[in-house]
C-alpha cells in the first residue's frame, strides 16, 4: 500500500494555454514539450487504514485549502479505480521551488500519480497514467512518458494524454533554467488559463496551431537547431502576447525577464545559438546545444540578479523508485 | 524669409503603427492623441540665396545622413508649393531628449512644417500644415492642431490629416512622462513601422480599431477617467502584443517598463486612479488627473531608476512666435 515515484518537470516548447474543459482540463490545443533531467519532484504515498483524511506534506510543508483539495480530488480519482477506501498519507519533494513558472505542479501531478495509483495496487499503463496526471494538472500529462512528448488534443478523457515523439538520447540539446526569483506568483497560471479567451487574439492563434505543432515536430526530427529555436521564441512570445491582451492584461514579466530577453538576442549576434522561452513565471528558459553549454552559462553567472541556473537535458519521463520518503 | 515656430509633442491613446502607403505615410488606422504642454519643439527656418546646401542643426548638433535627408525632403515639398529654390538654414532645439519614444519626430516635423511654410511665403491652414507634417513624419499631423486630436484615416494624400476634436481645456487629464533611459532605441520607429504587417495578429487589430476609436471619442467626451484609462492601456498592450509577434520580434520595454507597470497596477489596487501608456520607446506616460498628480509625482520620486518626470496638460497645437533661435 505504499509507493514512491520521481517525476521530471517539463519545458513546452509549443504552449498549453487555454482549457476547453476545466473539469477535465481538457486543453484547446495540442503542445510539444521536452522532460527536464534536473527539476524533480519525488512522492511517496501510502493509504492507511487508520488515517481519518488525506494527508499531503510538500518540501516539509502540510497542504491545507485549495491545495489539500486539489491533491484529495486526485487522490479521489485513484481510489474510484480500486476498492480502496483508506485515507492517503503523501509527502512530496521537489529539487526546485514551487509556483515559480517552473512547472512543480507538472512533475508533482505526475509523480503523485504514478506513486498513488502503484500504492492502490493499480498497474497503469503510460496512456492511463498521463491521462489520470492530466486531470490533477494539465501538463503534468506530459511529464509521464520520456523524451520529446506530444500532449494529443483530445476532445475526451480517454483521447488527450501525452506521448513520447522522440526519446530522451534522440536530440543532445539542453534546457539552461535561470532563476531570477523565488517569489510565488501574483496569479497562478490555472487561474491564468481561464482568462486565455478573453484575449481578441486567443482564436487566431487557436487556428494556427496545428501548423505550427507540425512544424516544430519536423524540426525537432531534422534536429534543426536554428529554425526550431527561432520557432519556439515566437511561440513563447506569442503566447506573453496573449496574455497581454486578456482582460484583464497578465504580466507575468520581472524587469529581469526584459533584460535576459535582449540580452540572449544580443548573444545571437555574437554568433552563440541561443533561444529562450518562457512560461507563466518569471524565470526563463535557455535553449542551447551543448557546444554552448559552457559559454552561457559562464556568460550567465555575471549577472548578479540570477539567484540559481538549472542545466537540464531531455529526461525519461516518471518511474517508480525504492527510496521512499517515509 | 525667416519663420519660428513652436509645436508640442503628442501622446497616442489609440495607436498609430503600420502604413499603407510608406511613401505618403498613410497609416493603416486612424489614431487618437493629446498634445502635451511640456515637451516641445522650437524650430526657426530661413531660405537664404546665398546657401549651398539646405542644413539643420537640432539641439547645438548638425543633422547629416539620413536625418538630414529626410529634412531636405520636407524642405523640398514646401519649395514645390512656392516659387522659392533658395537652400535653407534651419535651427531646432527640443526641451526633451530625441528618439526616446517621445516622439520628437512628431513636434520636429510639426515645428519645421509650419516655420518652413510661413519662411515660404505660404500662409497654409490647419489642414493643410496637418498634411504636409505627416509627410515627414507620421504623427507629426498630429501636432498641428489643438487639444485632443484625432488622425484621420483617408485613403488619399489631401485627406489624411488630424483635426482637433476637443480643445485643451476641454478636459484637465494629465500625462506624466516617466523618463527611463535617454538611449537611443535600436530600432527607430520608422522601421519598427515596416514590420507591423509581419505580425498575424496585425488584420485583428486593425478590424477592430474604428470601433475602438469611437469608443474612445465617446469616453473623452463623458470624460469617464475609468473607462478612458482601461481602453487606453489595453491598447497600449495590444500595441506590443503586436510588436512581440513581429517577424523579428519588436521588444522596445526596458527592465524599468515592467517595473513600473507593476507599480502602476498595485497603485490602482490602493486606490489610485493612474493608468499607463507607452509608445515605441523605454518610457512611460502615466495618465492622471489634475486630483491625483502630486500622489503620483511624488511616489515616482523614490525610484532611483527615473531620469526625470515631466507633467504636461492638454496643449493648443503648433504656433508662430517671433523669439528666433537664430
Amino acid at each position: 500500500m505504499k509507493a514512491t515515484a520521481i517525476a521530471p518537470s517539463n519545458i513546452a516548447f509549443i504552449k498549453y494555454w487555454g482549457r476547453k474543459d476545466e473539469e477535465l482540463r481538457l486543453p484547446e490545443n495540442g503542445s510539444i514539450a521536452m522532460n527536464l533531467s534536473n527539476l524533480q519532484t519525488i512522492t511517496t504515498v501510502e493509504f492507511i487504514p487508520e488515517l481519518k483524511n488525506d494527508e499531503m506534506a510538500i518540501d516539509g510543508k502540510k497542504e491545507t485549502g485549495v491545495g489539500l483539495k486539489r491533491v484529495i480530488r486526485h487522490l479521489n480519482r485513484i481510489r474510484s479505480l480500486t476498492k480502496i477506501k483508506s485515507m492517503a498519507k503523501a509527502v512530496s519533494e521537489n529539487n526546485f521551488p514551487r509556483a515559480t513558472g517552473l512547472s512543480s505542479s507538472a512533475s508533482g501531478f505526475a509523480a503523485l500519480t504514478l506513486a498513488a495509483s502503484k500504492a492502490a495496487g493499480l498497474d497503469l499503463n503510460e496512456k492511463e497514467l498521463s491521462i489520470l496526471a492530466r486531470q490533477g494538472s494539465g501538463s503534468a500529462c506530459r511529464s509521464i512518458p520520456s523524451g520529446f512528448v506530444e500532449w494529443l488534443d483530445g476532445n475526451t478523457n480517454s483521447t488527450s494524454c501525452a506521448i513520447s515523439i522522440f526519446p530522451e538520447d534522440y536530440w543532445q540539446i539542453l534546457d539552461v533554467v535561470v532563476i531570477v526569483s523565488y517569489e510565488k506568483k501574483e496569479i497562478l497560471t490555472s487561474e491564468g488559463q481561464k482568462l486565455a479567451k478573453s484575449s481578441i487574439f486567443f482564436p487566431l492563434r487557436q487556428r494556427l496551431i496545428k501548423n505550427k505543432i507540425k512544424e516544430c515536430k519536423r524540426l525537432i526530427k531534422n534536429k534543426d537547431f536554428r529554425r526550431f529555436g527561432e520557432l519556439i521564441e515566437a511561440e513563447a512570445l506569442e503566447l506573453h502576447a496573449v496574455m497581454l491582451t486578456s482582460e484583464p492584461s497578465l504580466i507575468y514579466w520581472l524587469p529581469f525577464t526584459i533584460k535576459l530577453i535582449n540580452q540572449v538576442k544580443s548573444w545571437r549576434k555574437e554568433g552563440i545559438e541561443v533561444y529562450f522561452t518562457l512560461n507563466t513565471g518569471q524565470n526563463l528558459h535557455l535553449i542551447v546545444e551543448e557546444k554552448d553549454k559552457d559559454i552561457i552559462v559562464k556568460k550567465l553567472k555575471k549577472f548578479k540578479e540570477i539567484i540559481k541556473v538549472i542545466v537540464n537535458k531531455p529526461s525519461i519521463g516518471a518511474r517508480l523508485t525504492n527510496k521512499h520518503l517515509f
